[in-house]
This record gives structure tokens, sequence and C-alpha cells, in this order.
């Protein structure tokens, strides 16, 4: 086969083989090749295979798993449950996952790019990417929590951003749901093989998500999941992404980790507060606190911090414009004078204002143009759309 | 009289003639003595208040007032409602007030110092406000936020903090509340004299209030509520207090102007987060967004944010550490390996996890010690601990 074909058979073996976030390998198949790191896997030392200084516990632990592996099969594996090989320089490549080479976890170990990924779905991986938010939370979520997911995942989608999440219970399924629900793309990126279904009782959402959006991994197909995998797992979903929105956590949390990982290379972190009486919100709340992430209440607020400048970004909140904000001093005097149901004359209003009659009565003139004011019997009192108002401090 | 009770008694006159935070009659009392600009208003040109240049329609303004504002009463009416008059130099004055001379609104509008203080109270203002925090927000408040305002309330008073509100419904009366609750300290700052009651129903508040802490107003006895007074009493609450705590509010509420009157103030703001469905957080949220405030959950973070660097200030909080936080990634993938009931032989496991055999049987030994994995019949399976605890991302 072609030396290309060869590259790429070797890549899917290694995924298979290898844990994901291996730096040593990663950096043996960007010295030497994957087809050559493979042979001195498989202990054939013909092609120079000897020159891949891979450590040799390292090559004792991918060994111990070539029994049983059926490396021969991987690629019609993979084409039996759909899924496909996607590999760097390959069209379909999200290249921005190559910027996981060259930073590091908060604790300080390497982080490296998947060899290669794993694809189920009809659309292209990297421009489903290209315009993508992470929503990712707590699995025990409460029902705020889930709302709140499932709201974002669907504006966000609605807005033509795609919606990236774990495919776990609680927040992730909530955000995947929300942007079905709105015929918009989402993307799980799973800690597993990509025919593999974690938890058990998503195999309809997963089917849903496959059928309309894109299923991603590293692991081959068969591969069950682990703790490490979920970890590496967050790294992927932070890097495919233009940015990281935390929907409720716990203090010490998975979530807390892909956060991190978004933090580290550099996108943005967001994080959505809840009740501060709520322990699925202190991760949340202490991530804003401690300014590894901005505030976001809505979708508005999370293309704000992702969007290109001047591109995707939002208008600032503004509350209800109130007649009376553009208020003088003296006008505002003379409107807190006027009562409410009898006509005041002049001088009565002028010693309750505590105003000179002839700012007083340029006052009231504003108040009548601005629908503040009536005059009545020769008297002045509050508007009747006033009257009908309440107060605020 | 003395000159020392003469001023005295003519700052508390014109507490009563003008409005709070006339900056053109505060100018002039400082430059002229609060006795001879009451002469001036009073029109006694005999000793030469001719020289307080206040405008002519203000004059005319404070003239208005005139009939019926019983001058020569004030003190007298103050002492039957129990209120003492605390002017600029007595012992109780609180003298972070006079910060407010120097600073401007978020207008632009200058903000000055007030007159006097009409006290309420046993206690000794200057004292009772020297550690002192405010806590604000809607009238409008949900039942969380009344929740989280008492609170708070509660635990700031607990620890030795004054707790300061406008004794409005909602968030103000559940923080006055709070502090009552552990018979902690708590001001009322009003804006209206201090012996008027506002809101009505609040009439067994504000009593409790002036009983156990201290009603605090820049107004003369029987002076009413008005918007200006309202907006004015927001300065006051700012000035007095170390940092503001903003507990529920609308995006444009008068909350908003006491934040903004703190922090021009050059004192912390603080917004408490809550359900980004609640309209009345929305304001709240908007400040930590635009950054004008820092978020805070409990009164920990409050004392945090305005308490004196190492004084007060609290430990990071942190979550529960399990005993796999400390591992190894080596360690990790034999743990992620370990079945849960049937022990596994070492060759099993060494395949499952992908390790030589003696990075495995080190990590074995490794989450023996930890207490995370057991060794039965020669295989190792995770311990009766870890099997009874559900995994997490």
């Amino acid at each position: 086969m072609g030396r290309d074909r060869q590259e790429r058979v070797a890549r899917a073996a290694l995924s298979r083989l290898a844990e994901p976030g291996d730096v040593a390998l990663y950096e043996a198949v960007v010295r030497h090749g994957a087809a050559q790191v493979l042979d001195a896997v498989l202990g054939d030392d013909a092609a120079g295979s000897a020159d891949v200084r891979l450590p040799a516990r390292r090559l004792a632990g991918y060994r111990a798993r070539l029994p049983g592996a059926g490396l021969a099969r991987v690629l019609d594996e993979a084409h039996r449950c759909g899924a496909r090989l996607v590999c760097p320089g390959d069209a379909e490549w999200p290249t921005q996952v190559d910027q996981l080479g060259g930073v590091t976890s908060a604790r300080g170990a390497p982080l490296v790019p998947p060899l290669c990924l794993w694809v189920r779905g009809a659309g292209d991986a990297r421009l489903a990417l290209v315009r993508s938010v992470a929503v990712i939370g707590a699995r025990a979520a409460t029902a705020y929590g889930e709302h709140v997911a499932g709201e974002l995942g669907a504006d966000l989608a609605d807005r033509g951003w795609t919606v990236v999440s774990g495919a776990a219970y609680g927040v992730d399924a909530a955000a995947h749901r929300g942007a079905l629900s709105v015929a918009g793309t989402t993307v799980a990126v799973l800690a597993c093989g990509p025919d593999v279904v974690y938890p058990r009782s998503h195999d309809s959402l997963l089917g849903r998500v496959a059928e309309e959006g894109l299923i991603v991994s590293e692991l081959a197909p068969g591969t069950s999941v682990s703790r490490l995998r979920l970890l590496q797992r967050n790294r992927l979903v932070a890097a495919l992404t233009r940015g990281t929105v935390v929907v409720e956590a716990a203090v010490r949390s998975g979530t807390a980790t892909t956060a991190g990982y978004a933090a580290g290379l550099g996108r943005p972190v967001m994080a959505v507060p809840g009740p501060v009486t709520s322990a699925t919100s202190v991760g949340c709340h202490e991530l804003v606190r401690s300014g590894r992430a901005v505030l976001v209440t809505d979708a508005s607020d999370v293309v704000d911090a992702v969007g290109r400048v001047g591109e995707d970004a939002e208008p600032p909140r503004r509350g209800e414009e109130r007649p009376e904000d553009a208020l003088s001093g003296i006008e505002l005097r003379a409107l807190d004078a006027l009562p409410v149901r009898r006509p005041a004359g002049i001088a009565a209003l002028a010693r309750t204002a505590g105003l000179d009659l002839a700012s007083l009565r340029s006052a009231l003139g504003a108040l009548v143009a601005a629908g503040l004011a009536e005059s009545e019997s020769g008297g002045y009192r509050l508007s009747a759309a006033m009257r009908n108002r309440p107060r605020r401090a």
C-alpha cells in the first residue's frame, strides 16, 4: 500500500495500542512517522525502527495490548460502525487541535494533539467545528442547570454555532438536546471508541447526534471509557472549540479541568452563575471570582465572548429608558413635589420643592411636555401614566 | 448662644430648608460657616451675609420653604423623637462620609458630604460604622433574594460587621432582619426624617433597628421621602460603609446608582449572582460582567473583598481532596484497569492498562497503599471504598 495509506493505518493502530495524550509516542510519530513507530512497537527492526527511541517500558506497555488488539481489522471495524479515520493533513482535519502541541496542563504536564480522530456522521468535522462552542458541566445537574444548558444549546445552534459537549448525563446531554431541538449542529466528543455507547442510557441521544451532527473520538472503535480517557477527552473538547461555557460545576470536577485546558489554549472560558444556595453552581462562581472565567447569562453573552470583534459582538444590554431618566435635578425636585390626585398651585409646589417660582415654572413646563405632569384648574399634578406606575428607589 | 452651638443649630435649620446633596450650599457653608449662610437665607444682612454669594434662585428656593418650616423648633422636635444632631467635628461624626467631597456621580455631578446627620439609637454612629458593609437590592426581591440577604445580614453581623441598608422592602429589610436575628448591629439610612416611617408597614422593623442599632438620615425630623432624597440617600449608604453588596437588582435601578457611588469612592462593589432565568438578578450579573462588581456568594467572600488584607481575609475555598488526585498518570491507568468485583491477574491488567509489568507492579503497590486497590487470591481489584463510590468525569 502507498506511503500515505500506510501512515494512516499506522496511526489507527497506534490509537488502539496507546492511551490518548501519550507525549513520547506523539513526539516519536512526528519525528519518524507513524509507520516506523508502529514497526518498532511490533518488533520489526528491518526498516530502521531501532532509531525510534521510545522508552523500553512504554514499548512494553503497547506490546502488552497486542494480543487481541486485532490491528489488522481496525479499519474494517470502523467501517462497520460507520466511523471514518481523519488524520492530520486531511481536508477534514480540524487544525485547531494542533494548538495542543505547545501547551501544558494546569499541573505542568505537556499536552499533545491526537494522532488521529475517528468521526461518525455525515458532516465535515473541520467545517462543523470552525465556529463551535463547548457547553459542559455537572453530570449531577439540577433542573435549573439542565434548563439553562438546553436553552444555551438551542440559542447557540440557532445563531449558527456548533454546540460541542461530552454526551455525559446532565449538562452535556441537555446541551446536545437543545441544539438538536432547533435542528442545529452538535458534536459529541467521546472518551471511548466512536461506536461505544456511554453512558448506556444515551443510546438514542448518541444515535441522533451521529445522524444529525458528529461523534468524534481519538480512541479506536471498541475502546471503553476510563478516567484517564475522560481527562484527555476534556483537552480535545477545549481544543476543538472557540471557547468553553461551564453550566453548573462542583468545586473540584472534570469540568474545571476542561476550563483549565481552554484557558491554557487562550480560548475564552465562560461560566453561568446560579443560586448561591446551589452546590452545583459553586464551581462556576469560583471560576468567575478567581478571574478564570467571565460570567455569561445567555447565548448573546457567549457569542460576545467568543465571536470575532465586530462580527458577532452584541450591543450592551440596557434597561427600559424611563422619561425621568433625562430630567435635571430641578425638574426631578418639581416632579417629586407633584401631588398624585388634587392639583396643587404654584405657591404650594414652590414650598414643597424648595424652588423659586421661575425655576419651578420652567421645570413644570418640561414635565408637562415629557408627559410626566398635567395641568388642571390652575394647578399641577402627576400625569395619569405616572399615577399608575409604582415608584422605584 | 456659643459659636459652636450656633453653627450646629444653623446646620440643623439648613437641613430642613435645603435638599440633600446641594453643592452650592455645602460650599458656602464650608467657606462662611453655617450660621452666616443661614443669616443670608433668612435675609438678615447685618452680619456680613451679603458675602455669601448663593445664586438668587437657590436662595429663593430655600425661602419658599420658610413658611411652616418651624426652624425654631427643629432641635426640640428631634429631641422628642429621640434623634440627636451629629455634626462634622463631633466625636460621633463618621468621618468616612467626608470623602464624598471630591467625587462625582456617574453622570459627572459633583457630590458633597451631608451638612449634618440625624441619628436615632443608643450606639455611637462612628464606632458602629467603622466596620460596616452595605447590603442593598431590589424592593421587588424574590424569595431567593430575601433568603440570601437575610443570610448575608446574619453572617456578616455574626462576624462583627455592621449591616447597613435603606429599610426598603425586599432585600433591604431582609438584610436588617438577618442582622437583628443574631443580635448584631444594623444601621438604616433613610431618605426621610429619622422619625418618619417609610414604608409605612416597616413601623416595627424601624422600631427594632432604632432600639438595637441606629437610624441615620441627613434630613431633619418630619421630612418626607422623595425621589431626589432616595438618590441622595444612596450616596450616603455608599459613603458610610467599607463596601456595598448588591443582592438582586434589575438592570436600571437605584441599586445600581448606589453601586456607582461606592465605586466612585473607591469602595469595593460586590454582587450576588442568581439564576440567569431571574429578572431580578440581571443587574447583578451585568455589574459582574462589566467589571464594576466582584462576584460574592457569601459573607466570607464579602469579608474577603472589604476586609483588610491579612486581617479578615479568608483562605481560598477547596473541594474535598480525593486520594486519586495525587496519582501519577501510570497509577491512574492502573486504577482505571482494575475490575470492580472479580480480581484480575497481572498479565490481564497489563493488557488492559497498556503498561509493562514493572510499572504496573509498582503502580499497584501505590494503589494498595493509598487504599484504592486490594489484592485477593493473587489478583487485584478496586478496594471496597472505591467500589461504593460513583465515578466522576
